[in-house]
């Protein structure tokens, strides 16, 4: 049983991406459509992302922010006003030409991100310094046109939330955009349990129509990075371009600063390529929809049915994610299962522990068998779950350190990005140099680290053209 | 103040349909956009929509009820699959037909809803009775090309949930379009305070593919009937365009039944039409985003605001959705200002309530005035919230049934029909006959309600025919 399972899913050694796409297929996370580049979210998969919708509101409203809903479709001028945003996103729009049976006088996009519709409610609403700031977000699914897509990593179609907030100031904005940057980090460490690099884009990485790019980025399993969120500081790009101006205090008129920043369900692909294993995937327990699946051993015999439902029911009311798995399986069948879909924590129930009053517990992320007795199940229960997610963020910490190196010379460096991982050099801050590198070796700058930055950068060399270096950057072969 | 207010919505005996456009925008619901028919959904409008969001999805999930995500984009030949379906929605489709620089090579429709990305879905992943039921839910926006639109009550994008089902019988299959016909009339009138009339469509009223449609109808305010909500039975008509097919118990091969249902943002314009009067909207307070306004009185005055503060924590604190207005707007702008977006309970808090351990809690529906201690404070707050809703509920019962009538001639109908309301009629079933009833009075048939037909209509006549009647219909001219 247990060989038909792993014969299911690729070794994650031998073809890491033919197991990605196992895992989403056997996992029952997303399955294809007929629509290319559009994946149907599966009960799991959509789970996962409620249950990151729920962190990351929750947190958005306690910050102040409230939810709206801008139009779907976005006309084609509008589109038009920011130069450098529409170069950014014409080529990927998905254009609505018909509405019927009649063709429509302007094209409307199918939105690819919401900066111009916001943009354009901004300019009605805000008149004065006192309707600042105005603190907005909204949960919806964009479309932008891929050539090759991967289900969670690039779809054609995702969803996300969208933040875009206007502030009287450049600074205030800024903070803004760093204050949800750490958000962002919270989100994917404490939740996620997935560890993260923050920090700046280069100006060729940057967002199209923004200022300044903020980015956490990750590595993967293989060695390639994942940006997992960013936040973009716009300055007064858009308010320049849709007049969104207000009366200050001391009465003069001006511009508004604006920021905008995401969270997607890529970063459900992120948790399978970071957690993942040969068996399956492995869910964090503070995100998982199940956190602990009980297996009824010998269900067939008297009593076993009933305490299996009276576990459920008691860790359910103890706010557990609990399930039973009743199906007419046998319970090889069901463990696998169980570890195939990344369950945290197996409880085995069956004669032998009704008569002496405890269940077995198996830890997903070490295979640990655990004989616990029902009095103190609940606090043990709460007790592996926090260290399963503690144990996995702290290996993928680990993980990341063993894949993270600084270098000041070329050999090194593509060595590293040969190995996969983070490479970090000193470079010039030339886009011209940062498209050779990324020609040569397929690496492109993830990101200028505030750590890494925090002080003028004396003395160093680019390792990539030799010229004088002006920042410290992360490189690395990205998804 | 209270004037300039007044002025600024349009009395609502005089123009109703402008009267509801005024609501709509000084109560902040929604904004229009530079999209034809599609709104801005702004943050009073979106909580209330994630306050009915929020009761609906716990109750599906109570119910079983599991969330997925299908693809917003629908290949052409998939829509052409079941004829009675694209019949009825090709005429309203927005149609994608460029993806970046490049025409595609099929077609792709904006859902309009999800039917048949579901079926597709459906077929994939049933094969045996095991599978079924399958109850499945998404929370997404679709779009349908509408000539004329009005905010909430019809627009090109609207925002809703639709839950499709399989079923191993017809018999299951109508059970669960019953069972969510039931949840809905729970919504309309436990959280809305709507109540409703739930029936049957007539044929020519179905939904295009179902072949069932259940309705739950209510009355505006003007006396039109609006479709708050639909269940529909499906029969096997997808499954046979589809091909979703199962392994019964004994091995023999069959059809899946399916349901599908919906409730929409068109809810929140019956909200609207049924509880608001000339001083803008009233909100009931379950579904109410803000149930009570703080109003500081003499606010500059020492421990005022502190005290407003104190209310407002302690409130929040036991559950309650408070807010304070601390703008510096006078006491009568922040009343009226209230009322006008439908805060059920207003609280007034100056110095003279400081002295005597008390404030003035004042009710949006009646306008009464209750001097209320602070000692009790929360549950008076709480017994008041709880009247309003009631009150709101039975008021909008008494209007109802002020507007509904039965007759058998044609005459009171007509009469009926001119003044506003359900006029029940016995009716022959005859197509034509509906069609040319609609044709002289644009009245409707909404539904036959279950209770009036509950047994066979015997010895009456349809007196718009005169042929001999077979069920009984309630009409009325419609949103």
């Amino acid at each position: 049983m247990a060989q038909e399972f792993v014969k299911d899913i690729t070794n994650r050694d031998e073809d890491f991406a033919q197991w990605y796409t196992d895992i989403v297929r056997k996992a029952e996370l997303a399955d294809y459509s007929s629509v290319k580049g559009c994946m149907v979210l599966r009960p799991t998969g959509y789970a996962l992302w409620e249950n990151i919708q729920h962190y990351v509101d929750t947190r958005l409203k306690e910050m102040d922010h409230e939810n709206v809903a801008m139009p779907l479709l976005i006309p084609e001028h509008l589109l038009l006003k920011e130069a450098e945003h529409v170069e950014g996103f014409a080529p990927e729009v998905a254009w609505v030409t018909h509405g019927g049976d009649s063709e429509l006088a302007e094209r409307l996009a199918v939105r690819p991100t919401s900066e111009v519709m916001f943009a354009e409610h901004f300019q009605n609403i805000i008149h004065s310094y006192r309707d600042l700031p105005k603190l907005y977000n909204q949960w919806v699914s964009v479309v932008r046109w891929e050539k090759t897509t991967r289900p969670f990593l690039r779809t054609t179609e995702f969803f996300w939330q969208e933040g875009h907030t206007c502030h009287d100031s450049f600074e205030d904005a800024d903070k803004e955009a760093l204050r949800l940057l750490d958000l962002y980090k919270e989100v994917c460490e404490e939740l996620l349990a997935i560890p993260v690099v923050g920090g700046i884009k280069t100006d060729s990485e940057r967002f199209a129509g923004a200022e300044i790019t903020y980015t956490n980025e990750t590595l993967m399993y293989d060695g390639k990075a994942l940006q997992i969120t960013t936040s973009h500081h716009l300055g007064d790009h858009f308010a320049k371009a849709f007049d969104i101006k207000f009366q200050a205090k001391d009465g003069s008129e001006q511009f508004v600063h604006q920021t905008s920043w995401a969270i997607t369900t890529r970063s459900i692909g992120a948790l399978i390529m970071v957690h993942g294993d040969d068996r399956g995937m492995i869910m964090p327990p503070r995100v998982a929809p199940t956190q602990v699946m009980i297996v009824p051993i010998a269900q067939n015999k008297e009593g076993v049915l009933e305490f299996a439902d009276e576990l459920h029911q008691m860790l359910k009311k103890e706010g557990l994610r609990v399930k039973v798995d009743k199906s007419d399986k046998m319970p090889g069948y069901k463990f696998n299962d169980s570890e195939m879909k990344g369950i945290p924590l197996r409880l085995e129930a069956g004669p032998r522990d009704i008569a002496a009053s405890q269940v077995v517990l198996v830890r997903r992320d070490t295979g640990e068998k655990i004989i616990a007795p029902l009095d103190g199940l609940k606090e043990k229960i709460s007790e592996l779950l926090d260290a399963i997610q503690n144990n996995l963020f702290e290996s993928a910490k680990v993980r990341a350190a063993e894949k993270t190196e600084y270098m000041e010379d070329r050999a090194t460096f593509d060595a590293r990005i040969e190995k996969g991982g983070f490479a970090i050099t000193p470079w010039c801050g030339d886009a011209a140099c940062e498209a050779k590198v990324k020609e040569e070796t397929t690496a492109t700058a993830r990101c200028m680290t505030f750590e890494d930055n925090q002080e003028p950068v004396i003395g160093k060399t680019c390792p990539h053209c030799g010229k004088e270096a002006k920042h410290i950057v992360h490189w690395a072969k990205a998804y």
